[in-house]
């Protein structure tokens, strides 16, 4: 039971750091999003195709990037010239409130569109973790089963959309879409499904038209 | 600092756990791998594989596997007729040595001579868990990415074999094996790399040749 006392405390200290996160983009209409997925399933790859297609739309945003040790993936985004900022989290195996907090202090915040908040690779830990973000998403693999809604939910009930990655890769491997999806709806009735290939390019621009709408609807609220 | 002193608290209770199971373990000279990987990187897969083949081989063993919620992987297990125990860990993002010890109260350890742990699919928390294993396994897949070994390093340093999976999808899927293989020494010098795919069966003779070999080692020591 001690466990649990101690983890309520962890959690209740990090609700208090996103909810001030929070306020500060509420200030500046500034939204927010929380990437999640297993490590691999695609979060860097969809930044690359992502990125650059926002500048396009001449929509301002920062990446702030969670890795365990390396800066990798920074470097990438950094190559593409996006703008990033790096967080180390060492064996940490989530990016907290805090750590956002930190990173977004050297960040100039007005009129910026969107943070893009890429999570470490971890299905479990950063689902419980709000790091102040307004919406959480989800990102699924079709190598990795089709079974992981089920075996992750919370990840699903807390993310208001699914993207269902590397379906370029759907015809090599065991992958039933249709159960897939169903069990992500059975969890989560309001969620957004986007399926995805970063090769083919399939499901780029339905998410770029959701996350317009999204950035649009915070500015007028 | 506080959260350093909880985690620290909470990995010495755990350790003292692990080494009662060790201990037991040792009186039975039962050998115990705990296999760690992704979501997804197939260790439910590979132990499809391998169990029948242990069972031919006239090895006696048993699977403790965990799961967040479902109970999918054992169900899967099951239907082979391999003996496996379910664990239920919740939200909780590895497995401990005290639901190992809890699983295995209701096993008869006398004469076995393995118990595979299957960890929740993860590639941070549970490499910093000792559960009273012999060794910890990586398995990492191609389709994860190439630069998962120095991504998430204390896996690789806290194992002695990384099976290198899905090596079937390789010719689909941007993977330098030489990069990833290199990054694996760099981690750990005495790590063993073995390549497999549940596929095409690559692999899976070396893998057993290897655990056959330490099980004998530990009959007799």
């Amino acid at each position: 039971m001690a466990f649990k006392v101690i983890k309520e405390d962890i959690l209740s200290e990090n609700d208090g750091v996103a909810s001030e996160v929070r306020a500060s983009l509420a200030q500046e209409k500034t939204f927010m999003i929380n990437l999640i997925s297993s490590p691999g399933a695609g979060k860097t790859s969809f930044l690359e195709v992502i990125g650059p297609k926002l500048k396009e739309e001449g929509i301002s945003f920062v990446i702030v990037t969670g890795d365990c040790f390396t800066s990798r993936d920074a470097e990438r985004l950094d190559a593409l010239d996006l703008p990033v900022v790096q967080i180390n989290t060492g064996n940490a195996c989530h990016i907290d409130a805090q750590l956002v907090a930190s990173a977004l202090e050297d960040v100039d915040l007005e009129g910026m569109d969107l943070v893009i908040v890429e999570n470490v690779g971890n299905l479990v830990c950063p689902a419980e973790f709000d790091v102040g973000e307004d919406v959480k998403i989800a990102i699924l693999s079709t190598t990795e089963g089709d079974d992981k809604p089920i075996k992750y939910p919370l990840l699903i009930l807390e993310s208001a959309l699914a993207i269902i990655n590397k379906t370029d890769l759907l015809e090599y491997v065991d992958y039933d879409m249709d159960f897939s999806v169903e069990n992500i709806r059975k969890i989560n009735q309001t969620i957004k499904v986007i399926k995805t290939s970063c090769k083919t390019g399939e499901g780029i621009d339905a998410f770029l038209s959701w996350i317009k709408d999204k950035i649009k609807i915070k500015k007028i609220t």
